[in-house]
């Protein structure tokens, strides 16, 4: 997607070899108007797909999930919670994700009546890196006995290889922006 | 908002004396479509006040923040971040607030850079229970030198005092539901 290209190029900030800062206008300031767009290029990407519902996990991916959500004529977005809330009783779905980033790991949890089996999952988040936190959210819809029709990613950061892990897995991952190196304060897209 | 006060009671779940539990709509599963009449709605109730930025905190109220945000012609959103990732670097707001559900402090932050003195600040949230989430983050566009146009809340406890709190100190809130009591597992609105 070139504009979101030319948005990173433009508004992210490379860090080091491994981090890309969109802080800008989609991690910590939101460019909402843009987010919108994404949303679309999702429903895009994933034209003719039955989708019944779209998931996430908190907190910065909401957003973009939402939009997609949207596009997809309004359905459930679910997004998976990183802490138990003392409201979270009952049966719930969990799969432990580490942060590389963040340098933790945290189980994270769908209560189990918003995952059902025959429902037909997109997994959206805002970056796909390692591939921890979309293999933790497609465990989560598979311990459900759904289906998982897809795993959408706004940016990816091929060679941390996640969309490659996830891929040898048989699913389908669409990344809008395909980051192949960030180096000496730049970045390369595939 | 009549449409609000009936899903609470269609849809909500009464815990106790103290906690509603909106999980199938706001936050956990969320009806996209219905967060969209709610950005509407705060428009409506905010009307010919002049935003510049709508500010919230991660991570059930960034949905709604974005969609009031797009009501006020899409000015950025800034949402506060409850842990300090490895990429935030440089200079931030911070002000801790204690969460009375979950039973922890967490110290709020924004990127200074994010928050500008001249903006005009309106802060959105999913719940308006002691305030104390509302109070982190006025203090947040305070230390901006930026100014606070009003505080809007999804759902208002009212028996739990953060909205007279507010008040008390000249800030303008308005909330779309306000409940005056939970007690055997029903809910009654004021």
């Amino acid at each position: 997607m070139e504009a979101l290209k030319n948005k990173i190029l433009r508004e992210g900030e490379a860090i080091g070899t491994e981090i890309v800062k969109v802080d800008g206008f989609l991690n910590h300031q939101i460019d909402v108007a843009f987010v919108e767009e994404l949303g679309r290029e999702f429903k895009a990407r994933f034209a003719g797909e039955e989708v019944t519902k779209v998931l996430t996990v908190e907190a910065s991916g909401i957003l973009v999930a939402a939009m997609a959500a949207r596009e997809f004529g309004y359905v459930p977005l679910v997004f998976a919670k990183k802490t138990a809330p003392s409201t979270m009783n009952g049966e719930f779905y969990g799969a432990d994700v580490r942060s590389f980033t963040k340098g933790t790991v945290s189980n994270i949890r769908v209560a189990k009546k918003y995952l059902n089996p025959g429902d037909r999952v997109l997994i959206i988040d805002d970056f796909l890196a390692h591939g921890e936190a979309a293999v933790g959210l497609v465990s989560l819809v598979e311990q459900a006995g759904a289906s998982v029709v897809g795993i959408g990613a706004v940016i990816e950061k091929e060679f941390q290889g996640g969309s490659r892990r996830l891929k040898e897995k048989g699913y389908r991952v669409e990344s809008l922006a395909v980051i192949r190196e960030i180096k000496d304060g730049s970045i390369t897209f595939k």
